[in-house]
C-alpha cells in the first residue's frame, strides 16, 4: 500500500462520516426521533412534537457538535454521572498522549524511518507505507537511540498523566461518597451465607447475630426472598388486576406497611362502590407474606450510621469464612436481585466455572467462525448445496458471497460477544448490575485485545489461528516481527472500523430502524417503551483501550497510525460526549470502578509496546527499554499501592465525619425510614408489574426512568427484560 | 543400580544411622552436654551436673525414641507451641499418605510395572531397579489404568487427609486466639505510615487520630523510636553502669514510670551510701528523653477491648491508603523491633526489590558453585598454581580434590541458604520475626523444589543447569521423560541425604562441637549462653516438603521408594519429637501460620505428579488425570476459600465473646496496665544490657528464656545478634 491508496481510503472514510453525521444531524431534528436522540430528555419530560414542519428541520447543520464541545465536565457529571466522566476522561487522556506521540513521532522518529535505509526514494505520493516504519531502519542502526528517546519520553508522559489521572478519578470517588444526599447503600451491609438453623428463620437469625455482636448500631434488616416466591406474589398481583380491572373502582393512596419490608408504601383500598363479593376473594390479605416462607439465606442488614455499616462490611464475622459474608450493599438501583438468591457456597464455583467458559470462548471464538466463513467458500456451498451452482455463476453473486460474506459472518459473530459476556457475567453470581458490567467489560477486553491484536500480529489472518497455539513460545519475537508489518492494516483498522464504529454509535441505527418500524409500518401510536439505555461501557471501554494499544505500539514502529488515531479519538470525544448528554440515562453508578481497569490495560499496552521494540536486534534498543519495563511496573505498583483500595473499600475516616455532620444537623431519623422502602425487593417487582402509576404496591421509585411511561400491560415487560441484558 | 546394590546402600545407612543414633543416646547421658541436648530445661531450671559417673552413661539406650513416641500431643503443644504441633502433623500426615500409597502401590502398580514389558526376569537380586518404575510398562499400554486407579485413590486420600488437618489446625489456632491468657497482640495495632506534620510531633499526631475517630475505645500508644536514639541510650546506660559498678551501692526497686513508655516499670534508686557527686553526674535524668526526639512514624496503639483493636485493624482507615497503616500487632515477643523503624512507603519496593534478588538467587545459584566446583578439577588447579602439581600426584590427594571437595564445596553452599534467605525476608521489612521466618520458609522451599527436583530431573546433573532455560518450554515433556529416570536417584537420595540429616539434627553437630570446644580446649568455666535456639521451621519444613513431592511424583511411577520414604518419616517423627521436647525453646509464635504453605505445596506436588503422569504416551492416562487434576485444584480453592481467611484476620464473633468474658469477670482494668509496659522498645534493650537480674531498666519478661542466665558482660550480645539471624 503506498501513501496514495492510504490517503484515498482516508477521503473514502472521511466523506463516509461527513455523511453519517450530516444525517444525523438531520435525523435528530424530526420530531419522531426525539426517542432515539433525546432519550434523556424524552424519558423525564416526556417532550411531544410541537415543532411545525420547516425547511430548516432538513438542512444539515454542525450545532451538535458545538453543543457537545461547549459541554462542561460538571454538565457531564450531572447528566451521567462520575462512570460518563471516567469515560471522557479516557478519551481525553489518550488525545493527551497521543498528541505528545504524535509530536515526537513525526519530528524524530518519522524522518529517521524514512531516512532509514540508504535508498533512492520515489515521488512521495507513491511511496509504499513500509517506508515509514522501523521496518526501513537497518538492524543494529545506530539511529535505534531516536526511537528509544521517543519512547521515554511517551512513557514519562504516559506514567505522569495516568498518575494525574488516577489521582484527580480517587478524588472525584471520594467527593461521590461525600456528595450532599445520603447515600442508603452507605448505611447497609449485605449480608451472605446465613447459616441455617432448624428451630428458626433465617430472618431471626440475622436479627439474633447482629443484635448480639452489633447491639447498638444495628437497626433492622430486610430478607431477600426467593425469585419463585416473588414470582408467585407477582401473579397473585396480577390475577387480582385482572379481576379488579372491569370493576371501576376508585383507589386511594393508604398508608399501609408493606408486606416485604414492612415499610410505609403506597398501597391502595377499594371504595365502596359495589361488589362486595370481589373484595373477600380478593383481598389484600392474599399478598400476604404466609406464603413467603421461602427466604433467602441473604439479607440486607442496616445501620445505625455509615461508620458501623463500614465496619461490618470489612471485618471478618465468623469463624469459618463461608458464614455470615458480609459487603456493603450496592445502591438500590444497582442491586441484581436474581442473584442474591444465589447461595455464597455456589459462587466461587461459579465464578472459576465462568472464567473457565470466557477462557475457552476468547481463545476458540475463531474456530466456529472460521468454519462458518469457510461455508461461504463457493466451491465449499457448491460441494454442499449442489442446485445453487447455477447461480453462483453470476459474477455479482459470487463475488458477494465470496467477498462479502466472510466478513458480514465475522462482524455479526462479534456483535454477540458483548451479549455473552454480559450473560457469563450474570451467571458468575454478581450482585449488583454495576460489578455485572464491570465483568464483562474485563472479558470483553481479553477477548478483544486477544482477538484483534493478537491473533492479527500473530498470524496475519484469522484462519492460520491454530498454529499460533504450537508457535506461543516464540511470541515475543513473532510480535516484534509482525508488528511494524502489520502497521497498514491496523491503520486501515482504525481509519474504517473506528471511525466507522463513531458514526454507527451516533446514528443508534438499531433504536433507529427499530422506531421507523414502529411508527410507519406497525403505525403504533402508543409511546415507545424500554427505549432508555445505560451507556454500554462493556463495549466501548473496550474498543478505546484497543485503539490505545495499537496507538502504542505503532506509535515509534509506524508513527504514521497517529495521526488518524488522533481524529479517532477527537470525533469520539464530540460523539460520546454528545450521547452522554442526549442518549444514555444513568440508572446506577460504579463510581469509578472502571478505571482501575483502564490504568491496567494501558501499563499493559505501554509493557507490549516496549517489549516489541526491545526484541528488535539492536543491543543498544533493548538494554535501554529493560529499565523502562521495570520503571512502568514499578510505576503500576505504586499506583495500586496508592489508589486501588479507595476504589475497594470506603475509608473510615471519611465516613465518621460524615456521620458526625449528619448528627448534628439530625438528618439520622430521615435515612433511617427510607432505608427499608429503599431495599424492597416488591418496589422492584411492582416496576414490573406497571399496571397504572398509582397502583404500584409499594415504595418510591427515585429513577423511575422508562418504567413509568409504560403505560401497556404487563407482557410488555418480558422486552424489558430481555433488554436487561443487552445493558 | 540393580535391587543388590540398592539393599547394600540401604545397608550402609541404616548402620549410619543406627551408629548416630546410639552416639546420640551416649552424649545425651554426659552431663556436660545438656546444655546441647536440653537446652529447654537446662536454660528454665538451669541443672546441673549431679549425676555421679557411671558406667550406665556408656551404654546406648533407646530411651528417648520410646520417650518420644509416647508423647502426646498435648505435651508437644506445651513444650513446641502451635507452630510445634503444625510440623508434627505435616510428618504424620505424609506418614498417613505414604502409608496408603505404599499398600496401593506395593499390590497394585508395582507387580504391573514388573510384568509390564514381556521379558525374562532375571534373579531378583540382580534386577535392575528400572524394571519396577513405569519405564518398564510399555508406552499406551492398556495396563495403565492401574497407575490411575492408584492415582486417584490416592489423591482422594490426600484430599480428605488435607481437609481433616486443615479444619483442626484451622481450630487449634482458634483455641489459641481464646486461649486462657488475655494477649496483648488482641488489644494493639500497629500504625505505620502516620503523615509527617510540622506542627506537632508524630505522637501527637497519633492520640489526636485516634482519639478523635476512635473515641470510646482508644486507650493509648506507645511510640516507635529510631535504632540510633535508642542505642544512644543503651550506650548512658552501659556508661552509667560502668561509673556505678565500682560503688558498692544497693538497689531498691522503686515503682518510677519508664521514660520511653511511661508504664511503671523496675528502675533502680541509690541509696544514700557515698558519692552523690556519682549521683549528679550520670543521674537517671540523662536517659530521660529529651534526647528521644528522633521518633519513627509508626506507633503501637492500645484499645479498650479485642474486638475495637479488630476494627482498627482492619478498616481502611484513610482516604490515602499509603497513611494511617494499620495492622495487628505481633505479640511482644514476637515484634522485630529493628524493621519497625523503616517508612512504610518503602516496604513494597523493598519487597519487590527482594523478590527479584531472591528469584535470581533461586534461578542462578547453581553457577557460582559449578564454577568454583571446576576450579577443584586437577588440570584446572595445575594451570592456576603449577606449584602443587607435585602434590597432586599422590593418588589419595588427588582422589580427595576430585571426588570429595565438590560435593563438600556444593554442600558448604547450600548450607548459606537458609541464612541469606533470612536475611533477605529481614531487608524485606517484616515487622514480626513469625513473618520473616514464613517468609524465609516460603522462600527456601522455592529454592529446594527448584533446585533439588526440577533442576535434577531436567538436567540429571548440577553442570547443565543453563540448557534447562533453553528448553523450559519442553518442561512438561521432560518431565514426564526424566522423572521416573532420576527414581533411582532420588530413591538414594532420600536414604542418603534423608536418613543422614535426621541425625545430624539429632546430634546436633555445631552446639556440640562448640561445646566441647568451650569445655576443653577454652577451658571456659562460665555458663554457655546463647544456646537456645528457636525450631528452625525455614529449613525444615521444606525439607518435609521435598520429600513430599518425591514421594508424590515417584509413587505411581517409581513406587519401590515409598518404603524408604516411609521410613524417612518415621524417624523424623522419633527426632523431631524429641529436638521439641528437649531442645528448641518457643519465643514467639505464629500460631499456625505455616499450614497454608505446607498445604499449597502438597497440592502442587500432587498436581505435578498427575501432570507428570498426565504426558505420559497414553490417551487413557492423559484422558483420566486431567479431571483430577481439576479436582485438585477446586479442592484447594474451596480450602483457601473455607480456612485461610482465618490465618490471615481474626473473626469478630470470636473476640466479642472473649471481650465479653473479661468483661464479666472485671479482667479489663489487669490487661490495660500491661499493654504499655508489654510493648516497650527499651524493655528488649534491656535484656541486651543484662548487667544483673534487678538492674533491667523496664518491664516484665514474660519468656526470658536465655538471657536471663547470661550473668557475663554485655558484649556477648553482640553473638546473641548474630544467632539471631540463624534462628
Amino acid at each position: 500500500m503506498d501513501v496514495a491508496d492510504l490517503l484515498t481510503s482516508a477521503g473514502i472514510n472521511i466523506s463516509v462520516c461527513v455523511v453519517a453525521f450530516s444525517l444525523y444531524s438531520v435525523l435528530r431534528k424530526q420530531p419522531s426521533n426525539a426517542c432515539v436522540y433525546f432519550t434523556r430528555r424524552y424519558i423525564s419530560e416526556a417532550i411531544r412534537p410541537d415543532d411545525p414542519f420547516s425547511l430548516r428541520r432538513f438542512v444539515p447543520s454542525a450545532g451538535w457538535i458545538m453543543q457537545a464541545w461547549r459541554a462542561t465536565d460538571e454538565e457531564i457529571l450531572e447528566a451521567g454521572g462520575i462512570d460518563a466522566v471516567v469515560f471522557m476522561r479516557i478519551v481525553v487522556l489518550s488525545i493527551r498522549i497521543f498528541i505528545i506521540a504524535a509530536v515526537i513521532c513525526v519530528f524524530l522518529v518519522l524522518p529517521v524511518n524514512y531516512y532509514g535505509k540508504d535508498m533512492e526514494h520515489k515521488n512521495f505520493r507513491f511511496e509504499s507505507i513500509d517506508v515509514f516504519t522501523i521496518g526501513n531502519v537497518e538492524e543494529g542502526s545506530k539511529w535505534l537511540w531516536a526511537h528509544c528517546l521517543a519512547l521515554y519520553i511517551i512513557t514519562c508522559a504516559v506514567c505522569v498523566l495516568l498518575y494525574l489521572e488516577y489521582k484527580s478519578i480517587t478524588k472525584m470517588r471520594l467527593a461521590h461518597i461525600t456528595g450532599s444526599h445520603p447515600n442508603p447503600s452507605h448505611f447497609t451491609v449485605l449480608v451472605r451465607g446465613i447459616p441455617w438453623s432448624q428451630d428458626h428463620s433465617y430472618s431471626k437469625s440475622v436479627e439474633s447475630f447482629f443484635s448480639t455482636y452489633y447491639p447498638d448500631t444495628y437497626v433492622d434488616h430486610q430478607m431477600i426472598y426467593r425469585p419463585s416466591t416473588v414470582h408467585k406474589l407477582k401473579k397473585d398481583a396480577k390475577k387480582m388486576y385482572r379481576i379488579l380491572r372491569p370493576v371501576e373502582t376508585e383507589y386511594v393512596r393508604g398508608d399501609k406497611p408493606c408486606y416485604l419490608c414492612g415499610g410505609t408504601a403506597h398501597t391502595f383500598k377499594l371504595l365502596q362502590n359495589g361488589e362486595d363479593s370481589i373484595r373477600s376473594q380478593t383481598s389484600i390479605d392474599e399478598l400476604h407474606p404466609t406464603q413467603i416462607e421461602k427466604e433467602c439465606p441473604a439479607a440486607f442488614v442496616f445501620f445505625k450510621n455509615r461508620y458501623a455499616a463500614v465496619v461490618a462490611a470489612q471485618v471478618l464475622q465468623s469463624s469459618n469464612p463461608m458464614l455470615w459474608v458480609t459487603q456493603l450493599a450496592p445502591e438500590p438501583h444497582d442491586v441484581y436481585w436474581s442473584n442474591l438468591g444465589i447461595p455464597y457456597k455456589q459462587v466461587w464455583v461459579r465464578k472459576i466455572v465462568v472464567l473457565l467458559i470466557a477462557l475457552a470462548f476468547v481463545f476458540v471464538f475463531l474456530f466456529p467462525v472460521t468454519l462458518v466463513q469457510g461455508l461461504t467458500q463457493p466451491h465449499v456451498l457448491t460441494r454442499w448445496f449442489p442446485q445453487i451452482k447455477g447461480v453462483l455463476k453470476l459474477r455479482f453473486l459470487n463475488m458477494l458471497v465470496t467477498g462479502y460474506l466472510p466478513s458480514v459472518i465475522l462482524i455479526l459473530f462479534l456483535y454477540t460477544v458483548p451479549p455473552i459476556m454480559m450473560l457469563l457475567s450474570r451467571i458468575e453470581g454478581n450482585v449488583s448490575r454495576s460489578d455485572r458490567k464491570r465483568s464483562a467489560c474485563i472479558k470483553v477486553l481479553y477477548f478483544t485485545i486477544w482477538n484483534v491484536f493478537f491473533v492479527n500480529v500473530l498470524s496475519g489472518s484469522f484462519i492460520n489461528q491454530m498454529s499460533i497455539f504450537s508457535q506461543i513460545r516464540e511470541l515475543p519475537m513473532m510480535l516484534a516481527k509482525q508488528v511494524p508489518t502489520q502497521a497498514t492494516f491496523f491503520t486501515t483498522y482504525v481509519l474504517s472500523s473506528g471511525w466507522a464504529s463513531l458514526a454507527f454509535e451516533l446514528i443508534q441505527l438499531f433504536a433507529l430502524i427499530c422506531n421507523i418500524l414502529r411508527r410507519f409500518i406497525l403505525r403504533s401510536k402508543k409511546e415507545p417503551t424500554n427505549i432508555a439505555l445505560t451507556f454500554p461501557h462493556h463495549t466501548e471501554i473496550p474498543r478505546l483501550l484497543l485503539f490505545g494499544l495499537l496507538g502504542f505500539t505503532l506509535s515509534i514502529l509506524a508513527p504514521i497510525i497517529l495521526p488518524f488515531l488522533l481524529v479517532y479519538f477527537f470525533l469520539a470525544f464530540l460523539v460520546y460526549r454528545n450521547q452522554i448528554l442526549h442518549v444514555y440515562v444513568t440508572k446506577y453508578e460504579s463510581a469509578g470502578q472502571f478505571w482501575p481497569i483502564v490504568h491496567n490495560a494501558t501499563i499493559f499496552s505501554l509493557v507490549i509496546a516496549v517489549a516489541v521494540l526491545a526484541m528488535k536486534k539492536s543491543p543498544m534498543a533493548s538494554g535501554c527499554t529493560i529499565p523502562l519495563i521495570i520503571i512502568s511496573l514499578l510505576f503500576n505498583e505504586y499506583c495500586r499501592k496508592r489508589f486501588s483500595q479507595v476504589f475497594k473499600r470506603n475509608p473510615a475516616q471519611v465516613l465518621i465525619e460524615m456521620d458526625r455532620r449528619d448528627e448534628q444537623w439530625g438528618k439520622e431519623e430521615g435515612i433511617y425510614n427510607r432505608l427499608r422502602s429503599e431495599y424492597c425487593q416488591l418496589a422492584y417487582i411492582s416496576r414490573d408489574l406497571t399496571i397504572s402509576k398509582d397502583f404500584s404496591v409499594a415504595g418510591p421509585n427515585r429513577q423511575s426512568s422508562t418504567d413509568h411511561n409504560s403505560p401497556q400491560g404487563a407482557d410488555e415487560n418480558s422486552l424489558k427484560q430481555e433488554s436487561d441484558s443487552r445493558e
